[in-house]
């Protein structure tokens, strides 16, 4: 959101090819193609994309569930775990708050292969505050 | 690095504007400067920045000690923690080895703001593998 | 377990009161009652009796599943996520394994007060090594 | 601290052995015995002793700083990484705020053995509300 309160663009999400496919109060999921343009040296998928793709759903969900009480979202912290290399195809996520917390939301973020294995998982906690 | 073993090139770290400005065996240090490719929809630095940093430097300097007897590097888990918004200039990175294991490599990184203050720290552990 | 191989005393889990109430290849559960001997100064369940809770059940549930090929499972990290204070009654714990591998594995457990509550989140990886 | 906002006792703390060895505005320090009744099944310090000491340590360092303007402390998220098994001696800890924010610190805690050699690290968020 900027300085009005209104949702802006979500810059790093779009550049990483960020697309979100569903979002209900219960969970947010989306996906990413892996492409050149987002591997890290050895031709994987560079872990800091898991932890982008993370970051914006997460904080999306609740800023969606707070602003109309007159709240924002503001990431904490973010602790990714990468448990399978992906070269190819697209990954996908699937975050659910586990906490939804006056000051803080937890959320867990699992992310899966094109074959549906999981690959890596992400908790994430983010601040909610009074809007500025 | 690719199936060869030699490195190919840091996609996402590119995209961002990853700019390594020193390494030694005892640091890498690194800086990426705030546009608005890379700010989240609240007009701030994205979280997954700071992840995406920490991962690119951390990978990088762990290969590096490495990749001469044989081994490669891969992210096992960041752990990245969000201290104050950064909306314009500069943020640096400095990450230091605390551990360097036989089979994984644990970091710190610290980020600065343009003044100076720390913003956001990360906990990396790098995996150490016989190279394919 | 001791140098020969066979699993020692859980000197901590005694001292902290742990129960295992629950062992399959899917999941390890637990319990502990909340006693003054455990609380922190505030009186509520000190944090460190939730990490050393996940600590032992997972510990525990990828060294049974190990041992028998030759392998011993060690803690490699620990991050736990206090979400709910709990002054009485008994915690319940429910371990999940979320990833088996070759290398690591990585639990998550979920803690839930005497009202069903989920109370704190841990996830913890386990390294598995060949026995000494 | 009590209902009375009195700091009581740290249970858990004094039932490991937790010697606090030294308290200024930028540091508090500590060290516990490695006996029998601590260790974990392969006979090593268990990882749970790490997180209990780290926790209170970082707990009583924010209490102490804000309590005098009416603030409590409470733990929010304690993640530790162990790097090196300890079986006996003592182990020192360290504990160092990184951020001193208006709702949460943010604490390192560097642990070593007997022989000065870094064993394990723990990150520790500590949440600063109005005290009851």
């Amino acid at each position: 959101m900027n300085a009005a309160g209104t949702p802006g663009r979500d810059g790093l999400g779009e550049m990483i090819g960020l697309e979100i496919t569903g979002h209900t109060a219960d969970e947010v999921t989306g996906r990413v193609e892996v492409t050149d343009r987002i591997l890290q040296p050895a031709g994987l998928l560079h872990g800091g994309v898991y932890a982008a793709v993370a970051e914006s759903m997460c904080s999306m969900g609740t800023y969606l569930a707070v602003y109309e009480r007159g709240e924002t979202a503001m990431g904490q912290s973010n602790s990714t775990t990468f448990l399978r290399p992906v070269t190819e195809g697209h990954v996908s996520a699937r975050a659910t708050p586990r906490h939804r917390g006056r000051t803080t939301w937890v959320w867990d973020v699992d992310f899966t292969d094109p074959e549906g294995r999981l690959c890596a998982m992400a908790r994430v906690t983010i601040a909610v505050r009074p809007a500025p």
